[in-house]
Formats: structure tokens, sequence, C-alpha cells
């Protein structure tokens, strides 16, 4: 599930800019992957020691470095002492539960954002920090475990599918945080699903499991929501910014991604308002059902209440009751109380309530 | 049905910028229909082979080329290739299920928007992805399947009515936008007749079939705003927007088709909040019937009930009940339980509950 | 009563530019009177034919031309052409049901604006759209039909009062505008006075009908917040909007008239805020009235029910009941009864329910 | 009571700028008074003819004209007259019911605000309007009636407290504001002990005259938002407005008198807040309780009901039915009965509703 | 708890800028400590007289003047004389339950927030208000009493951890507001804790109790938004403004903390939103356990009702009644009878009330 609130107490008292884990240790042990390539050449390991990497920095090919597994401080202080990240940074990097941000420090581009897996096991969504760095012809990236939309990605530049191969360290940067958000509409579809199971329960079968689904659906989307909607921000800066590490033919590309930042945000808010009016129905159609089950008590009621009191008179055992002698009495009583239920029924039928 | 959300999983992994259909196939073969016109000739024809416009481009006519069916990749990268689309626009042209937008590309104005027909046979609304190109003498536009709000264009190019043989490519634009804007009128019509109907309904006999209603055309005039909101920006977009490509004589009747856009949204708007308020309107008369039921449920019982106990007391066996022998004992029992009924509906009258 | 939507579906397919008169026929004839002053002159007349106007265009004079009734095209496209309207205002002209707007032609000033008129006899508000064309010299005012509130500006102009007759054409614009929007006061007072009965009879006896007025005023307020909301751009617009048809003198004039607009749409806001604060009051009323049925009936029931069984029981026929045939059965049992009853109304009182 | 809508209908058809009192007379008599001030002399008297003050307008000693009651046209008019107000402004100040406004004219600085007085005996809140007119040494101040804030400003003049006496007259508008605005926070807390009162009621002992009240106060504190809301505007107006009237000294202050505007605000919204919590809460006490009441009515009717149908069995008179004559078929059924009994109780014991 | 309202009222009347103490008084005697340093010295006291700090305010070295109590308004304004306070400061300073504010006089910067703590023991939320002079080589605070979150502060200036020795006073004030907003998040998770146990509550046991909880988080989480939320602007404008106190070094800090304050805010309305979902969620509880007590009731009244009639009915005692007689009519009665019921429960099954 997504997480509410992130336990970062732990941190209260220390310094500002000091790289403390915040959140659950998903990994066992830190991962980091090294690619690198140019049109013509590509090379990619997982490699041991992060100090590795290093040479890479002043080299003119493209490098991504990945490292999946945030808990190992010692990496993240070793990389950033090499690529020059700022102790504000750091600590962002491993403080998970952050606000996607979007920072233009003058040596590098800063970017986090949220990434979500749909886990088909346990039905539910798992949320992951991510947070890039693009230097100028580095990027970095850091998650949290193993496994990532950036699959697709990796194969592109393998195989030297589509541009990749011939653009920057922007243009993979762009690519990375593109696979992200394309993966939102997968996570979106699932939810678009489930709600599509809740409409076609509610109007067959209806039950107070139904309510809470949709209240646990609609929690679920308001913490997607939360973590979706700075995007916005973040992806509106890197369009305005103007950083040297961002070039002009990225521009048409950022601009896409924004727009499709925003049909994310407006599904979320189209699944949210479609939740509330589910909510709302499930609630009137409770209260149509229990107007219908008063009807038929009503109904019961007030017709053979009076029918029994009839009979109750003629149960009594005064000595002197004259009708109980006469030989029509019963089935004249008979005649009274049909009349009497068929006036009823009348009267209710008037009402509309049978 | 509007769509909540189209299938965009087939997509995931692709690299920025592939064309590849997404959305239902409506159309079996791409139609492709070619107009030509100036001020003294015109024609027209459906043209087989893609190729056969290609020279059009360089004219100093209009051209209009107007693509039925999109699924045809083939065609939609041949045009783009032609004329000079950039990769994400041909995406964005055969990924149905867009937000409206608007993009100044230096070449050409390229703006998609959706287009509503009222289906009579289903009582429904479909949308329908459009997308045109403005580039300086040609207007391309794409369209998920034959049928659209242009025959009235066309039918002005032909027989030469109103000003557009007069005016250049950009007021073709501006007329095939105004009549899908145009068009919305109508869908609100509908609605606004399916509503006064429900208002109709609710007044003489409401059923839970017309909450069913209500909440079927909330949601529906939901998803019409959501794909109509947008519209505003991406006029006024191209108000703003100082493109080479929109002459300053079309600027009024922009002006124009965004007072009209705001006043799609304003009916939308309005539309909602009568929507909303049949609902609340709803439920209070449920609460209303339900407290009816209450009333003659008590009033029944609260009468019967006592009267029941009275007759029930004199049905019981003991052997030493004085009552029993008195002469007027029965009589008196009736005239006490005369006087119980009657100050009971005393007692209801006052609380005005009969 | 205000009306939704105004039937646009004649209009769909008309190149844009048509005037087409839109909406209901409320005038049987077309009414021209034309009216021309300055400090020491004055003239008044009802002209048959709209050309006897045309020479006042060049006159120094302030003209003021007012056109009731809107269905004759031919007229308004006769003074269309020798006033040069462009050939959108003439349609927004006749297309009643526009949203306010103002628009900053170069040669004249065009402003929508919507009239109220209270008509006693069916308790109602009517809406009439008026547009205005402020030109060097003349204003020209088209209304749908006959009556409206411009008679204390004649009369003014008539017996030369307050300075209308010392100011030019932009004043008597001013003055128009002002003259519509002060009759808003009077309609929300109208409003005012329904709201407070409606109010008293929430207190004293609510019922349905209750509920179904707040409703329709609820809506009817909504509907009058649309027409009137627009009015502070329009005003806003003509107090920023740098037209050398706009004296400087106005500019105090126009900005008190702007605090008007701004104090009407608030003073809406607020009714609809009461109005729905007395739904819900009345909602809560039904819920309390509600609880004070099912307590009247769970008393009853709950106190008879069991003394009926008790009663039940010794009117059952076995032979071996040696209760029956004790003397002091009968008294001990009405003891009992009497205990029962008596306990249960002490435990009512004790949940106050009593 | 603060007045929904004050009666314009008898302005309208009037000039603009006709100075016409709208609203109550609550002042028999016009009076007014004279301060005038320099750091070392002090004069105040009640001047029975305005003319007396004109000649203070021209001297370099801070003149304070405070003029109570508002239907005296004439006395406004002169004061118009000699002081230079335009006719508008006239018209605003004994026209009461307006929003706050500030108007920069060029020669003086015009504000209107709304002082509250809580009046003891009626335990209720009295909105008045005070005009302020600053002058480069003047300040004159209109009031509906005597009875204010500004003792304490008079006090301080008189008694040469705090600065009062050595600024200028700009430093003695802000004051005279400042006083207004001060007592809206004693006014908040006026409310605030009544919600607390309020918030102890629904927890003890809530009745429908409880929800009566939380609706009063809603209905209340709504107005005096609308009639404090604009002062955000008014006051950042006269921090904004470069105005020679208003020196750099004072600009501190008005700072502080933002801060305090906006402090106004925010605690009026936690008020609307709270008491739209206490609504909620209330709705759902009652429908709790309902809830009891219907579970006390099931238990007693499932009970017994049962039990006296199988009573009702034994009390039929057949002549052939062997229970009748079974010797322990009494006490049997006793058994059965109570097992009958207990079996529910536990039942319902399960449920939760005992 | 947070407190609605500060009492002001024994404040007004007095002139701006007098420094007079509101609110409870939390401390004994006013604390004032000392703390000077630089990278190589350090020293700590606490000091009787507010004296011994003057001569600080000159020396090159860091000064933090800590004052923990805020009655005596002697001392506030001794050190408002000598540090040049505005009596506006002075005043602000000790009139507790302002809003969090920042103001940039020239001299120094004053900012306002709120710090909470949270007290274990009454398992509640104390607000204090620390004010916060910002001066080229000194920084002084101000709290309403002892106890506070900078002893991590004073720690690392004690053990020279971290940065801080080697800043100026400049950063000695960010990091006393960073640990302040540090710890709102040690706050949110405590609420955080507390909502998640009433979800778990909600699901197993709902008591009217659990709503007075909702109730009372919902109100403590809003009047913590309202004191958290002016923090955005305070520390948006230290991001803006222009100080020649704040240095540039401290900018990216201070651009850290703002990220941090909307993470609090956003937390913020994410604990409110799921607390209105837990709300909602009650409600329909209540509606849903009360429509199962209704159907429970109907059930046995509309099964019973008609059999005890049945039985009634052979009760009664007339004469002549040929049934009686009957050997067979007692065991057809009962199938009968059982027939009945059966069809009942069909019935209701059907319906799947069962």
């Amino acid at each position: 599930m997504l997480q509410l609130l992130k336990k970062a107490s732990e941190k209260v008292g220390l310094p500002p800019g000091s790289p403390v884990h915040v959140g659950e240790i998903k990994a066992d042990e830190v991962k980091i992957t090294l690619i690198d390539y140019d049109q013509t050449n590509y090379e990619e390991r997982v490699i041991e020691n992060i100090e590795e990497s290093f040479p890479f920095k002043e080299t003119s090919t493209v490098t991504w470095i990945n490292i999946d597994g945030l808990h190992n401080i010692d990496i993240i202080e070793k990389i950033g002492g090499h690529f020059g990240l700022h102790s504000l940074v750091q600590e962002d990097i491993v403080h998970t539960g952050q606000r996607p941000k979007f920072e233009n420090l003058d040596e590098h581009v800063f970017v986090i954002l949220n990434m979500f897996h749909y886990r088909e096991e346990k039905d539910d969504v798992d949320a992951e920090q991510v947070s890039i760095i693009l230097g100028s012809t580095f990027v970095i990236s850091f998650q949290e475990e193993e496994g990532d939309t950036f699959d697709f990605v990796r194969d592109r530049i393998r195989n030297n599918r589509g541009r990749i191969r011939r653009m920057g360290a922007d243009y993979l940067a762009y690519v990375l945080i593109d696979s992200i958000v394309d993966n939102y509409f997968a996570i979106l579809e699932k939810y678009g699903e489930k709600i599509e199971a809740l409409e076609e329960e509610l109007t067959t079968d209806p039950s107070i499991e139904t309510l809470n689904t949709i209240h646990r659906l609609k929690k679920e989307i308001m913490l997607l929501r939360r973590s979706v909607w700075p995007l916005r921000e973040v992806i509106g800066a890197l369009q305005r910014e103007e950083s040297s590490l961002i070039g002009d033919s990225i521009m048409v590309f950022v601009r896409d991604l924004y727009d499709h930042t925003i049909q994310v945000i407006d599904s979320i808010d189209t699944l949210q308002e479609i939740l509330s009016g589910l909510q709302d129905l499930y609630l009137s159609s409770v209260s149509n059902k229990m107007n219908e089950v008063m009807k038929v008590l009503t109904i019961f009621a007030a017709i053979f209440i009076p029918l029994t009191f009839m009979a109750g008179i003629y149960g009594m055992n005064f000595e002197f009751m004259p009708e109980l002698k006469l030989r029509w009495a019963y089935p004249a009583l008979w005649v009274a109380m049909i009349t009497v239920a068929l006036g009823l029924l009348i009267f209710f039928k008037r009402r509309r309530w049978l």
C-alpha cells in the first residue's frame, strides 16, 4: 500500500544535510549497474565497487549509473563526494517519502519522483522513490530496490533502437522520467478496472463490503494523487528552467511529458469523482432499501394488527356478549375483516406503496 | 458512452514518438478526401493513395486533406514525412484519448480536440478525437471514423457561400474547430432535455431508476466536462500565440470562438449543478416518504396494540374475574376502547401526523 | 423563468457571423425609438424606417437609438451596414442567450448584458438580452421586447435632470448599464423576501412543498448568478480597456459601477449560502421528526407487546394451569402488568425518550 | 442582527451620485463633534452648525470631524461642497450597506468599513457603516449613530498618550481603522464563547434547539465574513497605493493592520469550520439515537411477538387439541417460551445490539 | 489543546505598539540564556540581568540570546530598546496567538512561528509561540516557557558538530526554524498513529465514541493546519526577500526548508482527507446497521403477526364456528401456518433480506 507518512522521527535532531536512510530497507544488497554508450560503442556491467564508476565522469560518452538500494550511506556519500552532490541532495536521496521535486543546481539537475509497481500477487500498488541526477555526460539514478520500469530503456540502448544512442545524457534522463510517467497509465488502468467491477457490483449486489472497497480505493487514489500532483510543477520547472544541461532539442519531448502528466492528474481526478459518485449511489441505495423494508413492515403490521384486534374482541370471555350467540356473527366478522383488509390494500395501492 | 480511460498499456515501453494506434478501430478502411480551392477554382476527390496529395503542399491554393481512420500507421507516417510532422505529433494523432491540446510548432500549428456525436438509436453520445494540422496553405484533419460535423463546411466551400473561399487555410482551420464547438451546443441541448424529463419524473413518480439515471447523467456530463475543459486553454493559446500561420483577420473569429467555449463550459457547469440539485431532491423525497411510511405504521400500531391488549385481558381464563360476570362490562369496555382510540387520534392530530 | 439553454441547434451549420435570431420572439413588431440631444436641444420620436436614423451618425449631438424586437434580421443588417458593425456582433445581438460580454472594436464598444424583470402576476423573473453599441456620438441599444429599466434615464434626458445632458455618449451608455445593474438589487430584494418567508415557514410548518420551493429558488438563483457573474469581467474590462470612446471623466462612475456589480454577486452568493443552510435545516428537521415518530412507536410497542403476551398466557386453554384457579391470580397479574409498564416507562424516561 | 440586504429599491431611478439615505434611521439628531490638536494644543467641542468646522480645513493642526447620523442629507452635501467630495462619495456615505471599500481620490482618501457592536441586552451583534475621509490635515468620519470604538482614541488625544499628538492626520485615520479592526476580535471572542457553550450542549443534551442555534450562528458568521472579507483588499490597497496623503512612517502600522485583518478572517474561517463540524456531529448523533430507538423496538418486538403467537396457539378453542389435555403441556410450553426468548437474547447479544 | 482564540479583549483600546502580554503565563520566571561562539570559542551561561547581554551586540562572534517567558514586559522593552526593535515587533512578541509572520525590517529580520510539543501524559499537543530576531551577528529567540526543540542545536554548537560553528547568525536562525519544522513531522506521526488506531476501531467495533474522536481529531488538525499554513508564505518570503542579513550560502537550506514546509502542509491535508473519509464511513456503517435492525424487525413482525392473527381467529368464542368441531382442523391450521411462514421466508429470501 501507498504509505501515509514515513517515520521521520528518527532523523529529528540531526544537522541539516545529514544523509540518513529513512524508510523500509527493501533491498538486501546494494546493486550498482553501469551502462556507458555513444553512437557506436556500448558497455554494460554490474560493478562491485562504486569507485569503478568514477573515471566515467570525465569521458564524453553517456554514462548511466543505476543504484538499487539506499541503505548503504557510505556509497551515497562516496558518489556525492566524487560527483559533487550537495549534502542536502544526498539527504533527500536516502530519506525516502519525499515529495517529487526538481532542483537546478548549477553542475547538475536533480529530480525526485515516485515509481509505482502493481503487485499482482497482493493486488496492491507499491511506491518507490527514484532520484535522478543529470550531469553533463552522465545520469545517476537511485532506487529503493531492484525491478523498475527502465527495462525497455535498457533494451533500446542495447539494441540501438529509437534515437537514444544518438542523443545525450539529457535525453536519457528524459526517457527515464517518461518511462515512469508512462507506467502511471498502467496503474490507472488497473484502478479503472477495479472501479468498473465495483460499479457492476453496486447495481447487482451491493453490500457493506462494497462500501469498504470504495472507501479503500478512494484513500489509495487520494494518496496516489498526492504523490503525482507535484510532478506537474516538477516537469513545468524542467520546461521553464534554463539549464545548460538540458538541450533545446529535448524541449519538445519535455512538453509532451508535461501533457502526459496533466493527463495522469486529470484521470486521477476523474477516478476520484467516479468513486465519490459510487459512494453517493451506495448510500442512496441503502436509503432506498430501508424504505422498502419499512413499507413491507408497515403493510403487514397495518393490515394484521387491526384484524388481530377484531379477533381479540370475540376471544373475550364476557358472559353477556350478544354477538357470540348469533348464527351469522362469525361469517359476518369474516366479511368485516376482509373488507378492512381490502380497504387498507387499496389505501396502500393509492399511495404507491405496492 | 464516453470512455473513462483508453487502454494505453499496450504502448508502454515504446520509445517516445512511436506512432502506435491506441483505441478502438472504428473504421474498416482509411478514407482520404482531398479538397482544394481558391476564390475561383474548386476540386474535391477521394484519393486512394496518400501520395496523390503531396504535390498540393506547394500550391498556393488552400488544400484540405481529411483522413478518416487512424489504424493504418503507414499512411500517418507517410504524411508525417512529407509534411514534416514531428514524431510526437504523429504519436498523438493515432493515440486517441488525448486531452485537447494546442501546439505551435514553427512550420505548422497542431490542434487536438474531441468531436461528439449523439447516436439517436443508442440514446448515447460518442466521442471521437479530431487532430488538425494547419500549414501555410493546407489543413490536414484526422478523424477516427467517417461522419463528422464538417458537412456544412464542405457545402459552403462547394457552393462558395459565406467568406470561406476568399480566406486562407487559417480560416478553414478556424471553421472546422468552430463547427465542432457549435456541435457541443446540440449535445448539451440533448442533455438539457433529458434533465428536464428527469425533473418531471422526479416530481411525479420517482423511483430508484430515476436515481440511477441521475447518477449516469452526472458521470457522462463529468466526462464531457473533462474533455471540453482544456479547450479553454487551447483556444486561449490560439488567441495569444503569435504564429505567422494565423492571420490577424482571423483573430476576431477566434475571440468569438473563445466566448463560445466559455459558454459551453458554463452550460456544462449549470447542468452539473442542476443534476446535483436533483440528486439532493431525490434523497430528500426518499427521506420524506420514509417519514410518511413510519407515521402510518406508528399510528396503526399505537392505536391497535393497546386495544388488542385490552381485549387480551378479558380473553383470560381466570376463574375469578368479577368483570366477566357484569352485564354492562362488555359495552363499557367498548366505550373505553373507543375513548382510547379517539384520545390517540387527537394526540396524533395535535402532532400534525394526520 | 430564467432559461437553461437557448435552442441553438437551428443555427448549426451556418457560417460564422450569420445573424439568425435565436430565442423566443417576444415582440410582435420591431419598435425603433430615437432620442437626440445636447445641452440645449432635445428630440424624441418613434421612427418607422430605420434609415431615418442614419443621418444622426454624423451629427455632434448625442443620439440614442433603441430597438425593441430582434426577430427582424433585415433591420439589424441595415444598422450593421450603416454603423459598421462586424457580422459577428450582428450575430451576437440577435442570438439571445449570450453570456454578458464586452468587446472593444476600434470604432465602437460593444456590450451585452441581461436585464431582469420581476413579473408580479407570475411571481417570476424574466431575463432579456440587451446589447449596447457605443460609438463616438451615438448609442444603439437592442432589446428583445418593449419595457425596460430605462424609463428613468429617458426622464432625466427629457427634463434635463442630473448631468446627463451635459455629458457625451459614453455617459449615456454608462447610465443605461447602471440602470440595469441597479435593477438587479430590486430583483435580489424580491428573492430576499421570498427566502425570509421560507425561513419563517421552515420553523413553523415545514412540508415537502417547502423543500421544493427551496430547490426551485436555488436553481433560479444559480441561473441568475451565471448570468450576472461574467458582468464582473465585462465592467472590469470597461475599466481597464483604453478606448478613445470612453472619456476619463466617466472612469470614476465605471469604478462605482464595478463596486455595485461586486456587491450584486456578493449578495447572490449570500442568498445561495442561506438557501443551502435552509436545505440542511429542512433535512435535519425531517430526521428529527422521524426520530420522534420512532420513539412514539417504540414506546407504545415496547410497553404493550409484553403486556399482551402476559394476557395471552392466561388466555390459553390448558386443562392444568394451576394459576387459573387461584383467587388472587387475576389481581396479582394486574399488579405484575402495572409493574412492567411502570418499569418500562422509567427506563424510557431515563433514556430521555419521554 | 446583521442585515441581509438593505432596501435599495427606493433609490432605483435616481441619477448616479444622488446622496439619498438608505437604511434605518438610528439617530434622532445629527451630532457633529470637532477635535483639533497638534503637539501642544488641543480643542474639542460639539458644534451645532457644520459651517463652524469649515475654517479648520486650512489650518496646519490635525482636525477630526465626526458626524453621528446620516439622514440629514443637507449636512452631507455642505461638507461635500466645502471639502470637495465627489457626489459618488457622498452617495456612498449615506447609502448604508456598502461593501468595505478604499478609494484614492487625489485630494483625499476615502475608506468605508463596518463597525460592530455587541449588544449585551439583546445578545446580538449590530453593524454600523463608518466612512472615513482623510485629507492632508483633517479626518472626517461618518457614523450611523452615536457610540463607537473611538473612545480610546479620544482619550489618547486628550491626555496626549502614545504618539498620536506627535503624528499627522494619516496616523489618526489609521488609529480609527485600527480601533475598528481591534474590536472585531472582541466580537469573535463572543462568538467563540457561544460556540464553546454549544459544543458543551451537544455532548450533554442535544435537541432540535441546538441545531437551530448552530444554524443561526452559521448564518451570522457568514454575514460577518462577507462584511469583513473585502477589508483585506481595502487595507491591501492602502498598503500598495501611493498617496501623498499617507506618510511612509505610517506604512509599518498599516502592514501590522493588514496582519490583523488576515487574522480576523482566519479566525472567522476557523469558527465556520467548527460550526460545520458541530452540525455534522449533531446529525450523526441524531442518526445514532434513531439506531438506539430502533434496536430497542426490534428487541422487544422480536422477542415478544413469537411468544405471543405461541400463547395464541393454545388459546384456540378447537375441540381436538391433544396438547391441552396433557398435564405437563403448560410447564413444557413455559420451557419452550423461555428457550426461545433466551435464544433471541443470545442472537441479539452476538450482533452487539445489547 | 490548540487554542481557538486568544483573549485579545484586554488589549482593546491601547495605542498600537504597546507591548502587553496576551495569553496564559506558562513560566514562573523569565530565564535568559546566552550562547556566544565562533569557530574556536564557545561560551554558554544563564544570565540574571538582561543588561549583561548588551555588550554582545557589537562583538563579531555569533550570539544567541534565548528568553523563556514573556510576561515580564520590562525585559522585552529593555531588549527592544538596546537592539532597536520597533514597538510593533515588541507587541507581537508578547501578544501570543499571532499568525506565523516574516518581517524584513532593515536592521533585523523578524520571524514568528509556532512550536508544538506532544505531551505524552495528557495525550495532547501544546502550541507555543516562538519569535526569532536575526541581527547581523546575533539571534534573539523568545519562547513562552522552557522546553523546546532546540536542544539538538545547542548540542551541535557545544560539540562543534556539523557546520554550525563555521557559519554565521543567519545559519543559526535557519537551524532554529528548521528544528521547529522538523518537529512538526513528529507531531504528524502521532496523529497518523491515532488515525490508524481509529481506522482499526472503525472496522471492528465502531461506537458513538469513535465518531467523537474523529470529530475531535478533525478539529485539532484543522487548528494545526491554520497555524502551519502561513508558514508557507513566511519561508517563501525568506527565500525571495533580499536582506543583507541572509547570506547566499544559506539559500539552498532555505529552499530545502520550504520543501519541508510544503510537505508538512501536504501531510496535514492528507490526514484531513482521511479523517473525512472515516467520518463518511462511520455514517454509512450506522445506516447499514439500522438497515440490518429494520430487516430483523420486519422479518419477525411480518411472519408472526399474520400467524398470531390466524391463532386469534380460532381463539374466538362464537357459538357457531363449524371449524372448531372438525377433528383435522387443528393440524390443518398448523399446516396453513407453516405454509404461510415458509412462503414469507421464501419471499424475504428472494429479496435478499436473509
